[in-house]
C-alpha cells in the first residue's frame, strides 16, 4: 500500500517477530508484539546472568530498576532521570502512589476520578477510601470527551486530597490535556497521580512539564515488555521524601544489606520499590523501551495519528453506513492511539473477527471493537484490510450465530 | 566422593546449567541454579506464547497464578488446592496479609514479630504499625533457636492481633515449629503469618496439618524461579471470605472482565492477586517448582540434613580449632538447609572465597558466613572442598588485605 511505501518507520516492523501468515493484529494496546532483540536478552539474562554468574549478578541487577525508569523517562515520559522506577505491577504502583498522596493531605476528605476509569483504577482508589472513611467521587464526563477541565472544576476544593485520572482513556481512546488537568488540580491543593498505561510509548508525554505529581503504568501494551511484565512509577523530585511509600519493604531501605533495625527509606525513587525486583521481567522492558527510544516518540506519534485518521475515514466511507458508531475523538489532539465502534453485537462482531476474518482486535463491555494502532508494528495496509474484513463480516451477519455471553477476553 | 556415589538424588544435578568449571555454588538459598527446563520454557513462552498467540494466550495465562499455586501447595506446602496463589513480591504479599489479618482483629493493638526476623518482614510490620497506631513488638529469641515457643508465649495475650515469624531464620537457619506456635497464637486469638521464603523447597511444609492461617515466599532460591521471580501466598480456605485484602486491583475482581462498577472480589484466594500477574516470571516459577516436585521434598529434605550434618562434621575437625563459630543449631531436626559460621572478618573472608577460592557463599552483617545447601545442586564434595578451602583462606590470613568496607551482596 502506497502509505506503507512512504512510512519513515517502516524499518522499524522487522524488528519484531511477525509470521508471514500472522493475523492482523490491532490489540497491541493490549498486549504488545514481541521485539526480536527480546527473546535474546531473556536468553542472555537467563543463560549468563541467572545461570553463570548466578548472585554475583545482583551487583548489576540492584541498579537495573532505576536504570530502566531512567531510560523510560527521559525517551518516553518527558522526565529528567531520578523520577522513575520500573517496579511492581500497576495496580500495586497505583496502590503504592495513591496511598502516599492520600497520607500527604491530611483533613481532605475526598478522592476523585473518572466513572469510566480503568477498573483497576477505580477499585484501589475505592478500597483506600473506605479504610480511611472517605469519599471517592466518580465525575460522569461525556462519553468521547474524556475527563475535560471544565467538568471537572466543579468537582475540586479544599476538601480535595487527590485527583486520579488516565492519561487516554482504555475504551474510547480520548487523550486528556494533563498540563490544563494539572493546573486546575493544584490549585485546588490535591494532588495529581495519572494512569499512562494507554499512552505511554504512543503518545508523547511531558510530565516534568505538565507538572506532575505523580503516575504509573504499565509496560506490556505499547512497550512491548510481554505479559504482565513489571510496571513503572514516577514520583516528582520535590515530593519524593516526603511521601510516605505504604508497603515498606527491603528494596526500598537505606543501606539495604546492613539488614539493620528499623526502616530508613532511601533518600531517592528507589525508596518506591518494595520488594526484589523482577530481574527477567524488567530487563524485557529494557529491551521494549530501548526499541522505541531508537524509533523516537514523535515519528511513532505522527504515524499513529496517521494510521487512526486513515481508520476513521474507512470507518465513515464503510462502516458509519451500516450503524457502526464511532466511540473516540475526531480530533487528533484530543486522541490517543486506538479507535473504538460502538455495535450492539460488538461482542459477537469482535469473535469472528478473530476466529474467521484473522484480524485480531478486543471487545469492551458492553458494546465496543477496541483498535489499536502500534505505530511500530501496524501498517496502513493492516487497517485497511481489517476494516474491509469488519465491513464484510458485519455485512455478512454470520456473527449472528455466535454465543452472545461474553467470555474472558483482555 | 563415596557420599555423593550414593545419593539417591544425584541424577538431579545434571538437569541444571552447571558448567564442568563452575565455582562451587553454596548460595542457592539466595539465589537458586537455572533448571535448564527453564530456558526452554521461557523460549517457549516469549516466542510461542507471547510471540505468535500474542493477547489470545490470556485464556490460558489467566489461570496460571493459581495452578501454579495448587502445584506448589501440593508437592512442597502440605496445602489443599485453592490456597495458593503466585503473585506480587514476597513484600507485597506479606503486606497484604499482615494488613489483612490486622482488618480482622479489630481492637487488638499489638503485632508480634522476632528482632532477628529478615529486614522486609520487619519493616512491612513496622509500617502498617505505623499506620494503624499499633505497637509492633520484636521479640529477642536466642541466637541459636529461632522463636521458641515457650519464649514467644509471654508476649502473646488479647492485644495480640497478629504474629508474624518466619519458618527457617534467613541467617541461624533455626527452623520453627510451626504447629506448636499456631497452636500457642490460635490460643491467644490472633492470627499466623508466616515467612516460608529459606524454608521452602528445601523442609517439608505443612499448612493445612499445622493449621497455619496466612503464609508467604519467594520462589527464587530453594525453588530456583530466576531472580525476583513472582512470590505465593497462602490463605487458610476459611479464612479466604472473611478477609479484606488491602490492593483492589482488577485481577482480583470477580466477572473482571466485565469491566463493571464497584469492588467486589472473587471468592477464592485469586481475590488475592492485584493487578496483571507476570507471566514470564510464573512460567519460571512453574518450571523450578515442578522439577523440586519430580525430586520430592522428602527425598530433599533427608539429603539436605546430611549435607548440613556433614558441613557441621566439616567444622568441628577443621574450623572450630581455627576460631570460627557455629551459630546454627547442632540438632537437626531444629535446622532448615544452611548452615552460618561467625568470625569477625567473615566480610573480608567471604569476598577471598569468592575471588580466589571459587566458593560463591555469603555474607550476612555482620560477622557471619553463610552456606546454602540446596540439595539437587550441591554434591557432597563441594561441601568437602568449600570447607577445605575456607580452612586454608582462614589459616593463610590473606583476607586480611581485603578492604573491610562491606559492599552489597544479596
Amino acid at each position: 500500500m502506497a502509505l506503507d511505501t512512504v512510512d519513515p518507520i517502516a524499518w522499524a516492523r522487522p524488528l519484531f517477530q511477525i509470521d508471514d501468515d500472522a493475523p492482523i493484529y490491532l490489540d497491541g494496546n493490549s498486549l504488545g508484539m514481541l521485539p526480536r532483540r527480546s527473546l535474546e536478552r531473556v536468553t542472555e539474562v537467563v543463560t549468563e546472568e541467572w545461570g553463570r554468574r548466578l548472585v554475583r549478578s545482583w551487583g548489576s541487577w540492584v541498579d537495573l530498576p532505576t536504570d530502566v525508569g531512567d531510560l523510560l523517562a527521559t525517551h518516553l515520559l518527558g522526565a529528567a532521570p531520578g523520577q522513575t522506577v520500573v517496579s511492581d505491577a500497576t495496580t500495586v504502583n497505583l496502590y503504592k502512589l495513591a496511598s502516599a498522596a492520600l497520607d500527604a493531605r491530611p483533613g481532605r476528605s475526598v478522592v476523585v476520578s473518572d466513572r469510566a476509569n480503568f477498573p483497576t483504577d477505580r477499585y484501589l482508589l475505592q478500597g483506600l477510601a473506605q479504610a480511611r472513611g472517605m469519599e471517592l467521587r466518580l465525575v460522569d464526563f461525556p462519553d468521547l470527551g474524556g475527563p475535560d477541565p471544565s467538568l471537572l472544576r466543579p468537582h475540586l476544593g479544599t476538601e480535595t486530597a487527590l485527583v486520579s485520572l488516565s492519561h487516554v482513556d482504555y475504551r474510547s481512546g480520548a487523550l486528556a490535556d494533563m498540563g490544563a488537568i494539572n493546573e486546575l488540580i493544584h490549585a485546588s491543593g490535591a494532588l495529581s497521580l495519572w494512569d499512562l498505561c494507554h499512552s505511554v510509548g504512543a503518545v508523547p508525554i511531558e510530565l516534568d512539564r505538565t507538572e506532575t505529581d505523580l503516575a504509573a503504568g504499565c509496560t506490556y501494551k505499547y512497550l512491548n515488555g510481554g505479559p504482565g511484565s513489571p510496571a513503572f512509577l514516577y514520583v516528582r523530585q520535590e515530593l519524593q521524601r516526603s511521601l510516605r511509600q505504604p508497603i515498606w519493604g527491603w528494596f526500598g531501605q537505606a543501606d539495604q544489606f546492613a539488614m539493620g533495625q528499623g526502616y530508613n527509606p532511601l533518600p531517592s525513587i528507589a525508596r518506591f520499590q518494595t520488594g526484589s525486583p523482577s530481574i527477567v521481567g524488567i530487563a524485557l522492558v529494557e529491551a521494549g523501551t530501548g526499541l522505541l527510544a531508537e524509533i523516537g516518540i514523535e515519528a511513532i506519534r505522527a504515524k499513529s495519528l496517521e494510521l487512526t485518521s486513515f481508520l476513521i475515514d474507512l470507518y465513515d466511507s464503510w462502516l458509519a453506513p451500516l450503524g457502526l458508531e464511532l466511540a473516540t475523538p475526531r480530533d487528533p489532539a484530543r486522541r490517543g492511539s486506538q479507535v473504538c465502534l460502538r455495535h450492539p453485537d460488538a461482542y459477537r462482531i469482535c469473535r469472528v473477527l478473530v476466529s474467521e476474518a484473522a484480524v485480531i482486535a478486543d471487545f469492551r463491555a458492553p458494546d465496543r471493537l477496541r483498535f489499536g494502532c502500534a505505530a511500530p508494528t501496524t501498517r496502513f495496509v493492516d487497517v485497511y484490510d481489517a476494516m474491509l474484513r469488519l465491513r464484510k463480516v458485519v455485512q455478512g451477519g454470520q456473527y449472528m450465530s455466535i454465543d452472545p455471553e461474553p467470555e474472558q477476553v483482555t
